[in-house]
């Protein structure tokens, strides 16, 4: 039976100016966690939140998470936690945002104060972190009272997790969710996470999945230090001529990976899958845009999203130790190091990946028969995560986006990852949503970060509406 | 004949004291001429040395060369100029040396203070400037004081061209060069430059010959901007890919450059040059000593001598655009440019070098098939230069080497350039003896930069030596 929506819908429009006002003072906080000096203003902005939630009847908690590691006098911004309801007979359904944002400041290009929203004649609301993440956070604080306010009954328990750290590593969140999964979390029946963006600018979408990363360095040396070509050229081996024939042997330029066993280990394509592809609403030209070129390696849509999403990828980043100013100089460098990373995908387990990588590099450098010294090793590996689409928790998203929005919502993977998605699966064990609100044009990390008024009201009456389908909808999993 | 010389050495060995004071002075004149700050003291270094030879009697002028490029509010220190000796009957030896020297500075890691001269019990003058190239410069100036002193007549009219911009790329040198040929150097009958070193600590040498140096650029463009790697991954075809791989196909590990058609502009090897190198002394100890480790190409000393002085070699310096710094980034970069240069020899001539490299590249681009922009270009060519060294202006030398160090000296060549020696061989039409002073411990452009007392007061002996025998020579050129 569909949820009766309209009193609260109703609602969300009523209040709409009182909620652009909350995202005004949201805002106006310039809660930027990478910048020393702002770590009281990221502590008042989850403050803010802790207040308005409590006005609103949640039960709150600030969680300290202790001193920043490598800035042992700075202590990390606190998660802020809460409970709106707890009834046993309800879903219980976490969600989790950040209250912090990226650095801004007018003299990187932004053409409005980074922390004064401003609204266009579009309904374009600039200012840092109204996209990301403010807004969805506040999403959840509104629906919470749009629903007080028109009466209705609210139709979940809901947990909600708050961090203010996202932009700077989530700094000791990983530790806090597996902690708090058997305790403050444990009655979780599933996840919610809107911190992501929609594929274009008219289509919502339902994001399952992200792609992994595993980050490698290699590492070549020789000579006890730098050396001038003029007087070496010829009689020593250089670590740069070896470092750019391996790093020349790990990927093609349509990028085919040359590593062997590595495409072995990609989950096969089904034909279900396969078949998804073709409706998502998006372009060559869309890509075309973003690129600024045409410099593309597939010509149509299908394969390039299956490369963006489903595929491994293998990026060359660049080389640490070598001349990498303009102009020119006659140098040798003594020690070199090469950066490249692999975005992964189901069943590519990282340590199958770094086996493989590491064989392969050190083939290849015994191939070239120097004498120089090799050291290959992973910088860091995130898993990727892919969740079951036809899990209730994602059809009563997509009812929820057919029923605000009047279209069914793509369903999206990512290539990039969001790594607390996976924390999240695994702490609890339960399924994890990634339910966008802004677009694909908000520029989140950019100047100019916007988030469209529509996409927030409706983003709002979304996630309540969200919520009103989980509570119907029959636990059926699969 | 061999000249009567006795009265010269003996009154050099007794104006010691009072040569180093005369480097002590100069070494105190802090004349870096890359630090816009020190430039009046690189002009008051210039009028130090104007002074001490017109007192010596030398006919002297300090030729301003304009402002500075680049920098227009900077007047570039003036060329001191200077004649002694007019005696028709008399050759005329151009002697070229510098005034300005490397920065230096305690912080950088000096243990003494590097314009205060400072002389260890091992007879070891430190200072900046003091081998580089202040040392040789005043070499000149005590050779005619000591001849005065000793009451010999000078056996050579003596023009000096001494530049203050040598360490800063020798700007605006070129063209005084080519317009004085005919004019104040219009009677050289030979060049002598000593601005280089010994190839060891123990045995002189006599340098004949230098490689040139063309520098390259790779640009490959593609993307607008930079790009994530987890969303553009697998659907942009990357430029550092399309980049590694040719700059991976350029040289091998042991040094082979793979660009056709570059070994056979080379000079062959003849059976009397091949000779020469079993003689010379250098061992490969030494080699691994100076670079650090053993990662040499060759195990032999005469293959590691001929790789570094006649053959060419093919060194990548390092990519800009790229990501450089320590740690990771997942960054896609949009626009990449490889730097390599190769290190040239005879017949080598630098047109042809830029054509085969041209063609390659882009042949090794074309088999890449990548819709990314290639653009490959010239920064900068100096040509090799070589001497004959059984020129009259060698043959001098070289008794002069064995009368005073009791040796004959090795004829060397050098992997790196000067480039004022061609410029001065191809203005004048005339033989240039590059004759080093110092030796290979000298650290010229390192901290501890030094001198030793037995290689400058050996040396002011071994300069007017030379021209004693460069005045009895036979006019005999080969």
């Amino acid at each position: 039976m569909a949820p009766q929506l309209d009193g609260y819908f109703k609602q969300v429009d009523n209040l709409s100016d009182h909620f652009i006002e909350r995202l005004r003072k949201a805002v106006a906080i310039p809660s930027v966690s990478a910048d020393e000096a702002r770590r009281p203003d990221v502590v008042r902005m989850g403050e803010f939140l802790a207040d308005e939630l409590t006005a609103l009847g949640a039960q709150v908690e600030k969680r300290p998470l202790g001193k920043q590691p490598g800035l042992e006098h700075l202590e990390l911004p606190p998660v802020v936690i809460a409970r709106y309801g707890n009834d046993k007979k309800k879903r219980t359904i976490l969600v989790y945002g950040h209250y912090d944002v990226q650095p801004a400041g007018k003299e990187d290009g932004w053409a409005t104060e980074p922390f004064e929203l401003t609204i266009d004649d579009k309904g374009r609301m600039y200012g840092r972190g109204s996209t990301d993440d403010k807004g969805p956070v506040l999403g959840w604080l509104n629906a919470i009272e749009a629903h007080q306010k028109a009466g209705v009954d609210f139709p979940v328990n809901l947990l909600m997790c708050f961090e203010g750290m996202e932009e700077y590593g989530s700094e000791g969140l990983d530790d806090f969710i597996k902690e708090e999964a058997n305790k403050f979390f444990a009655d979780t029946d599933a996840v919610c996470i809107s911190d992501n963006y929609w594929l274009g600018t008219e289509k919502p979408c339902l994001t399952y999945g992200l792609r992994g990363c595993s980050y490698y360095s290699i590492e070549i040396s020789g000579p006890g230090q730098d050396l001038h070509s003029g007087v070496f050229g010829g009689t020593a081996q250089e670590p740069m001529t070896d470092l750019v024939r391996i790093l020349g042997s790990l990927v093609d330029t349509n990028g085919k990976i040359q590593i062997p066993g590595l495409a072995e280990l990609v989950a096969p394509l089904t034909d279900d899958e396969k078949a998804l592809y073709g409706d998502i609403a998006f372009t060559m030209d869309n890509l075309h845009e973003s690129l600024g070129s045409q410099t593309t390696i597939h010509n149509d849509k299908e394969n390039t999203l299956m490369a963006r999403w489903r595929y491994p990828s293998l990026s060359v980043h660049g080389i640490e130790g070598a001349f990498s100013q303009p102009g020119a100089k006659t140098v040798i460098p003594a020690k070199v190091t090469g950066k490249f990373s692999i975005r992964t995908v189901p069943n590519m387990e990282p340590e199958d990946v770094d086996r493989l990588v590491f064989k392969y590099v050190d083939e290849q450098f015994k191939k070239l028969g120097s004498k120089n010294t090799l050291r290959c090793f992973l910088q860091h590996a995130g898993k990727w995560w892919v969740a079951s689409p036809k899990h209730w928790n994602f059809s009563s998203a997509a009812k929820a986006v057919e029923r605000v929005w009047g279209v069914k919502p793509d369903l999206t993977r990512e290539g990039g990852s969001i790594p607390v998605t996976l924390t999240f699966e695994q702490a609890t064990g339960k399924n994890v949503l990634l339910l966008p609100m802004g677009s694909s044009t908000d520029a989140a990390h950019s100047i100019n970060e916007k988030l469209d008024k529509r996409n927030y009201i409706e983003g709002i009456k979304l996630l309540g509406a969200y919520l009103h389908y989980v509570a119907e909808e029959p636990m059926v999993e699969q």
